[in-house]
């Protein structure tokens, strides 16, 4: 390392270095953390930040800034020093120095709100480089709607060995490759090190090799040589395709004894490893004291990229069609859309189609794609099963990015997390399919769209026992628990083609959280006819059928079972009790309601629940277990009605159980 | 295709056109199912089995038999045919005759135990191939151990486009070929189809550039040319690498307009097309006749083989350590191993250790793993937070495969598919480690294992928002209650260092389901010192602290909040309140316990509940969501003491609940 200049020229290795001190400074006050790859990675980040991404902290948010993600989030210290050094007013020093403490900005991993610049949260490795596939398409759909003089951005991704182990890569890069979306440049920190030692315990991808399969450009560089990163993503911004750039680094750059070990990965350093540090650095100055000369070299840029932006304020100011633009990128809804829902329910009510709520879906989402152009469909290769394309959603066309249908192919797991990053991208609404039961695979791309709190969803179709001869490994049980259980999940089963239309208003309306639409294989009758257009969804809950008041009954029941708790209630209504049906399509929204409306849906009566899935949780609601009518085992292959009768989930079922407990 | 023959020789197509004749006939009965894939695979399937693959329908389990996986699981018929066809009793005409309806074994997807010869579920994608990496892992443990007179076998599967598009491909993949699992061979069905229409939809990978990429061998062929099967396997069975042998198949092949097009794949063919394939086939036979000369064609290779099979039986007897050799076959543990386990317990009891419960789990493992031989130990990445490895399970040794401890990388979906591999082969009884928030990669493989009822064993560590500073994105929340709903799972959650070895116990002992043991990052002192070594755990729940009868208030409690339960009882009884302490390492357990014994444990007086992860599901047992203490949100970062008083974890809150309830 040279050592610092004494005039006002200020190096690289300056540069470089004050991000490693902050970092290791940072983490050895918290005693928890990892200096490793903030140190490894710093030349890297010095050359991106300094000389190409295009960012003005002063507008965080301008549209068209370049992404830049950290899905090696765990070297967290290198974002926060960045943001910091850059200029991020949210990440002060005092934020550095209370890193990983609760009710700061500096989380042990990077978390999407707590701070501008955080483009989102990662940690669950090999997400953020997915989440980041999101974002690289969802510039080029809104290139190809609105031209390149607005956007026109690169997305930059930091990721690590685990982030390439993890099948998730797979998912993500080899759909980027196949989309040739190659305004994504993934550097990769190839340290040879993971938590339990050398990557040659269990990792030895020719990762070049892999990536060129998938159709990318892929180089290797050594990570610590300015000139060569500099010019590595200088010909990756010109490349016709995704590019990575395998970076050769040290991990703990510099401390003396840990450099280039797992010692120095995810652990304070210790006293003595930073101090040998500072002296072989020449880094005479006090944890977190950072030179004014050096902060000016890193804002240096900011006065070149706020020309640019300023340039693309002035094409935005001129441009036909930016107010629509600007309600995109804001994420609101086209207005009327809420009149367009409610014509579209008031013929459901005088139609009573019946039909299966994944159809149901289908012509919700015929109505709705047609009036809110940012919407953008896709599946999990199962279209035609999910049912979510519609003649708006046309397939996307490549290399013009026109279309508004993404075909994910077989990867649940990617297109959640591309989900997320159309999402987090903004100026894009979209939904994707698949099985219900496969949200096991994309299980936590879900759980990050609802730690940021942001509006995925999920389209899950087959959503019960009632998919049939398919048989127990699709047959989802646990799914509806489990997601209850996540936190800031919309968790909706319509019970006809009246609730999926409402519940699809939900989706498009909850900004703040994800939603899951559990929807049928199956058909069923249209229940909800009452005049008006009140969204009775939006309550979680309602009395759908039978006595509101002065009942000796009451059935809860969600989804499908609704038509069949509701034969229950005829059998018992036959029998001379008097009994009312709720229809539960969301617990979470439910619970939201106000104690009085809650205790005037659930009623005074006792209650019965029935759900064609996992008896857990209903507990909630009923007042043991054994007044659950539902699954307490694996599901069987067999047609729909025969499985039904099997697991005792039918209208008879419900009279026996309904008049043995009313009477008790 | 060339006509059936007149006389005794049958050939190569008379073999795969009975295979396509039986899939095309049963799923046209079904009016259910996935004619495409056996009908392209017929070929490949016809080599394998009558060339190559080493087994005995009259002994399905002989130890050394080849395994076979068919990992596009949806082509289920073609595994079906092939067990009737090559003598499986089990698989009958009828059996056939009934694909896909309720009580037969021929279910929509391969269900393991329903058949001999079906040697694991499939029907998720990538899993089949996974799973069968660990068979392969497994296979070359044993042979370390016992030697290739006894454990010498190849593992062949079945793939599809979907399998390799999957993440869990690229874990599995990557790791085999890491391991150099030279006898693993892959037959990849490159039909250019998947289920939305061509794979150029969505997939343009070059596969075999990606399989080169990680040490496999892989070549492309002619899947309907069967000596250029028969040669790559052949090549492939010497290969020191695994193979990849990428066929180029037409799906449905043979019908006449819906061959080579996604018409074929998941829906029956129809009359005029069944009638078609049967004209240009020559296939003169009614539906499920298969003429004598077939049947015998298809069963001559069994000769072959029970010769084989006859001669490793002789090896066997004359083999020193036959009964060892046996018992790990069987699955049972060491004699002994009871007394093993309770002497540890004793001495806990009288040590009273202060352990995180990890650090319990460590020592009993220790203990466990010297007495248990067969025990093979992994983590995904983790070793040195999950606490995973002991002096016993030394580090898996390339080429020799000595050793007991797994590297699986930062795979956590793969490292599960792989236990449940490893523990379907048999002979080894592997657990795996990741923290508890990554089980959420591999749930789909967590429920594979519960739905085949196997013993795979997952250590989760950091197991709460007890984990501290890595904050929100590794704090579990919803965990617990997603594997409560989920059937046929232990979720194992220990208080202290007895509990701990309790559960190890338990997990060893529960050979038809999985087991996940949930364990915590901080220490908690030793809480159960009583005199004798009974499993109490055994039991799901127990009253571990406190008044028995006569109480006023329960608190029920797991894992690393029973102590802070604890110290809210006493806080209590200093107000002078009757407590008891249930503790609830199980609630499956607790479930299974008696009426008498669990309203005994439960009490008479109202309860409340602790735990620091999602209240979800707590209702079971008491009577209000409101009456749990516990997580409604996700975590926070931060050091752990400032974010238990954050969420309001502690034994002021119980003592301050508690007294509110039990006033009540």
């Amino acid at each position: 390392m040279s050592a610092p200049t004494n005039g006002t020229v200020v190096t690289h290795d300056e540069l470089a270095n004050s991000i490693r001190a902050l970092a290791m400074d940072s983490v050895e006050k918290a005693n928890s953390g990892h200096p490793g790859m903030p140190m490894g990675m710093a030349d890297i980040a010095t050359v991106l930040f300094t000389k190409h991404l295009k960012f003005d902290p002063a507008d965080p948010h301008w549209p068209d800034r370049d992404r830049f993600v950290l899905s090696n989030g765990h070297g967290s210290m290198l974002l926060y020093s960045l943001l910091h050094l850059t200029g991020y007013p949210q990440i002060t020093t005092e934020e550095l120095k209370n890193f990983r403490q609760l009710g700061y900005r500096t989380a042990g991993h990077p978390e999407y709100g707590h701070a501008d610049g955080i483009e989102t949260t990662t940690g669950p490795l090999g997400q953020g480089l997915a989440t980041a596939v999101g974002m690289a398409l969802a510039e080029r759909l809104m290139a190809a709607e609105y031209g390149e003089d607005l956007v026109d951005h690169y997305t930059y991704v930091f990721a690590g060995d685990g982030c390439l182990m993890e099948g998730i890569s797979h998912e993500a890069c080899s759909l980027a490759g196949h989309l040739k979306l190659s305004k994504l440049i993934v550097l990769y920190d190839d340290n040879d090190i993971s938590i339990d030692g050398s990557t040659a315990l269990a990792f030895t991808d020719d990762v070049v090799e892999r990536f060129n399969a998938y159709g990318w450009a892929a180089v290797r560089i050594n990570g610590h040589d300015a000139d060569a990163i500099d010019r590595a993503i200088a010909t990756a911004k010109n490349s016709d395709r995704p590019t990575l750039i395998a970076c050769k680094t040290i991990i703990g750059k510099g401390a003396p004894t840990k450099a280039g070990s797992e010692k120095s990965h995810g652990a304070a350093l210790g006293p003595d490893e930073i101090k040998g540090w500072r002296e072989a650095a020449h880094w005479h100055y006090a944890p977190w004291e950072i030179p004014e000369k050096i902060y000016a070299a890193w804002r240096a840029p900011i006065s070149r990229n706020r020309q640019i932006h300023e340039e693309w304020a002035q094409r935005l100011a001129k441009f036909d069609r930016k107010a629509e633009f600007e309600r995109r990128i804001a994420g609101g809804l086209p207005e009327g859309t809420d009149k367009t829902i409610a014509d579209y329910v008031a013929k459901l009510k005088a139609d009573k189609p019946k039909w299966a709520t994944r159809k149901a879906s289908q012509e919700a989402l015929k109505v709705l794609t047609a009036a809110i152009p940012e919407m953008i469909g896709g599946s999990a290769d199962l279209t035609h099963s999910n049912l979510t394309n519609t003649p708006s959603t046309t397939p996307l066309e490549l290399p013009t990015f026109k279309g508004r249908y993404v075909s994910y192919g077989v990867r649940e797991f990617g297109m959640v997390a591309a989900l997320n990053g159309l999402t987090l991208h903004g100026g894009v609404i979209p939904y994707g399919g698949t099985f219900f039961i496969f949200t096991d695979y994309a299980r936590s791309a879900i759980r990050l769209a609802a730690l940021m709190g942001i509006r995925t969803i999920v389209v899950a179709t087959h959503d019960s026992i009632g998919l049939g001869e398919d048989g127990p490994t699709h047959q989802p049980i646990e799914q509806l628990a489990s997601f209850r259980a996540m936190p800031n999940v919309l968790m909706l089963r319509p019970a006809d083609a009246v609730e999926t239309a409402e519940c699809w208003q939900i989706a498009l309306e909850s900004t703040k959280r994800p939603s899951i639409l559990a929807l049928s294989r199956q058909e069923v009758p249209t229940l909800r006819t009452e005049p008006g257009t009140e969204n009775l969804s939006r309550k979680g809950g309602y009395v759908i059928y039978g006595k509101k008041d002065d009942r000796e009954l009451t059935i809860l029941s969600t989804g499908t079972e609704v038509t069949i708790a509701i034969a229950g209630a005829k059998l018992l209504e036959e029998k001379g009790l008097k009994v009312a049906v709720v229809s539960l399509p969301s617990f979470e929204l439910f619970d939201e309601q106000d104690e009085d409306y809650r205790a005037q849906v659930l009623g005074k009566a006792p209650r019965i629940a029935i759900e064609a899935a996992s008896t857990f949780g209903w507990t909630r609601y009923v007042e043991t277990d054994k007044h659950v009518i539902g699954m307490r085992s694996f599901g069987a292959s067999g047609p729909i009605d025969k499985v039904y009768k099997h697991f005792g989930i039918t209208g008879e079922a419900v009279a026996e159980l309904g008049l043995k407990v009313a009477k008790n």
